[in-house]
């Protein structure tokens, strides 16, 4: 089976939005054995739409196409898909009548502009969408089935798991089988070299690389005559990388670093605490990302200010006058306030230079110090570490984020077995 | 001048990874005036990567394709070129010495592996990175100019601005004057009849509309004979836009909810506060997104168990016992504690149910609970409100920071014109 996916819109074309739907189509595609031959994007233009289509169609037996069935004047994949099949634009009364319905449940009238959102190309199936106001669109070209999805996201979402996943249940050809480890703590090419061989071009089970926001993702795909054998193949190259990569894995396909931390805390109800000053909030959104977490999480301070500090997580006004806010005696006085005052078994601070202004020449900016404090027979035991994060404002406060919350992970993993 | 962008890489056309350099590139031209033709991304794959450039060599005057010049066995975009200029790759002496300088400035050797990335097909021209490892290569392919850059998107950004955006200072035909105005609060068909038929699509400046994370963009694309001319029907009819949805705009560009929100607090010396439960930290993160907002954030509780709103607060425990840690009365705690005890001049909290668990008939998932803070004559005075939020607990959590920020923005509009 090979599929094309097509991203449709102004907005994407002139840069204003990410197109975060092609990954994720392809990633339900590659999860069922099918790695889409290409992803195309077009601006909202009835020809140019309509010749992605076409090309689509003459390589592809599915296209998967998202966007432009928006109630606004520039979505036109519905006339687009009118144009390919040259059939004209009917009214569909039932979508017409559960566009209503959507409003009426949100207490409104339907906006006159939705109507449009009701008409399909004669002849096409009409998927149903119980997520939002578009329905989709299901057309055949020769062999080719084409789908048009609505772009919002989670409306994409649920209409592809009940449309168009179903086609991609049954065998296609080799059997494949994906699976992703992902590591943090050191770069791209530290990782190849303690892969070595196995990251060789021709080998089977493959092995690739990806970086992204200071994780590196081990990719392995499998390919073999049937799914067990593919599976086996898969299950001894991953042995083979962990055996190679330790313990900078820390998880596989999209568990994060937070969702490693929260498996320890919940099994073995360990309760964690934060103070921030340079990542303001986001070690704590990071915890919180994951569902459940109020079990293990007691809570957080943003001690932006000094002031704070000192009221908050008791630190003494003397050792931010001497040392200054960057400091090692700070971010130990941080993480013990943390852990004393919130009567949790482990706590992590961070207080460093962001940026862009407010580097020196001893603190230039990146410089960030990480506290982590834990008990150990009723006593406040912390350690402190400094690190230099390279990039701008959002990158040094990522990466010291996640390098606070996976020192977490390698401190929990000491305790229990993570 | 006619564009087209390329993205390579496996992980993309797997879905591991989401294509953010393709938007970021488009920005920058269409910014220019040029909006690209499409976007296509394949896999680390040379025959797909030759085709792909073909294809587009056929109908632009420039190709920019970001990605494939890492140092593992996968990155293949360097042989890709070769091929399709049919020329070996030799070893460029000046580059392996950036490399290797490179390594050593951050007290490393170079791994070997990285050698292959000062390997360039011979007669291309070598842009050297000063900002990694791997340099650009420019190819030419008959009339067409074929940059490859490497996906890392900090590269890749600063190579753009070095090598590629010079080529496009020049007019280009028709000008083109481009202006996106965001708003919050009203959903996309409400922004739509509002400004009616401003969206015809035989408009010129042509006015369009997007959706992302809850916030309704209005794209606005003008084009005259002239730069000037372009540009003065551009402010003609973002003034109308203006005229039509006031308050619901917050910004221009790329300026985002808190910008607007520290652009305020930074004039009048306003101090904010925030007390944040179901959010995590989120709103504290957001709002110290914003590069010195230390001068203007004085900090933030994340109080996600109940001690810590009852100790760092003050929320009286027989409140959050009969009402509910989700209820008005809680959030008014909550704001008025975080207001008082940071001495700041407003503040906000929340208090909601994210999900997935904890939803119940009378406060089901998405119920969340806003309280905001002020002084008034030296009083601490307390709004509170209650949302109801739709879809998954990330979509939850982002929609009730935004709308907190976005409360702060429209109260600091009272006190001062924004």
């Amino acid at each position: 089976m090979k599929a094309v996916i097509l991203s449709i819109g102004d907005e994407l074309i002139l840069g204003q939005t990410v197109d975060s739907n092609s990954a994720w189509l392809s990633a339900q595609l590659s999860d069922r054995g099918v790695m889409p031959l290409y992803h195309k994007t077009v601006a909202d233009d009835v020809q140019a739409t309509v010749i992605a289509m076409k090309e689509a169609c003459e390589l592809a037996d599915v296209v998967i196409a998202t966007g432009g069935l928006g109630p606004t004047a520039d979505d036109l994949t519905r006339q687009a898909m009118a144009t390919l099949i040259n059939r004209p634009l009917d009214l569909h009364p039932p979508s017409l009548d559960r566009i209503k319905a959507y409003f009426k449940s949100l207490d409104r009238d339907m906006p006159v502009t939705n109507r449009i959102q009701a008409m399909v190309p004669r002849g096409s199936e009409v998927l149903d969408n119980d997520w939002g106001t578009a329905p989709g669109i299901k057309v055949k070209v020769g062999k080719t089935v084409i789908f048009a999805l609505p772009g919002v996201p989670h409306e994409m979402m649920k209409m592809v798991e009940r449309y168009v996943l179903p086609l991609f249940q049954h065998g296609v050809g080799n059997a494949l089988a994906v699976e992703t480890l992902n590591t943090f703590g050191a770069g791209e090419s530290t990782v190849a070299e303690k892969l070595g061989d196995i990251m060789r071009r021709d080998r089977n089970p493959l092995v690739g690389t990806t970086v992204s926001g200071g994780i590196v993702t081990i990719r392995i795909r499998s390919e073999a005559p049937t799914p067990l054998l593919a599976q086996k193949k898969l299950v001894q190259t991953v042995l083979e990388v962990e055996a190679r990569l330790g313990k900078l894995i820390f998880g596989r396909g999209d568990l994060t670093l937070t969702d490693k931390v929260a498996q320890v805390c919940g099994a073995a109800k360990i309760k964690l605490a934060v103070a921030e000053s340079c990542t303001g909030g986001l070690v704590a959104k990071m915890l919180t990302d994951v569902p459940g977490s109020s079990a293990w999480f007691t809570g957080g301070w943003v001690a932006y200010s000094n002031e704070m500090k000192v009221r908050d997580l008791g630190v003494p006004i003397s050792v931010i006058e001497n040392e200054g806010a960057v400091s090692e005696a700070v971010v130990r006085a941080m993480v013990s306030g943390a852990l004393e005052k919130s009567g949790s078994d482990m706590a992590v601070a961070l207080t460093g230079v962001a940026g862009p202004e407010g580097g020196s020449h001893e603190k230039p900016v990146g410089t960030v110090w990480i506290g982590l404090a834990s008990r150990e027979k009723g006593d406040c035991h912390v350690q402190a570490s400094r690190f230099q994060f390279p990039g701008n404002r959002q990158m040094v406060r990522d990466r010291a984020a996640k390098t606070a919350i996976n020192w977490l992970r390698l401190e929990l993993a000491k305790t229990k077995p993570v």
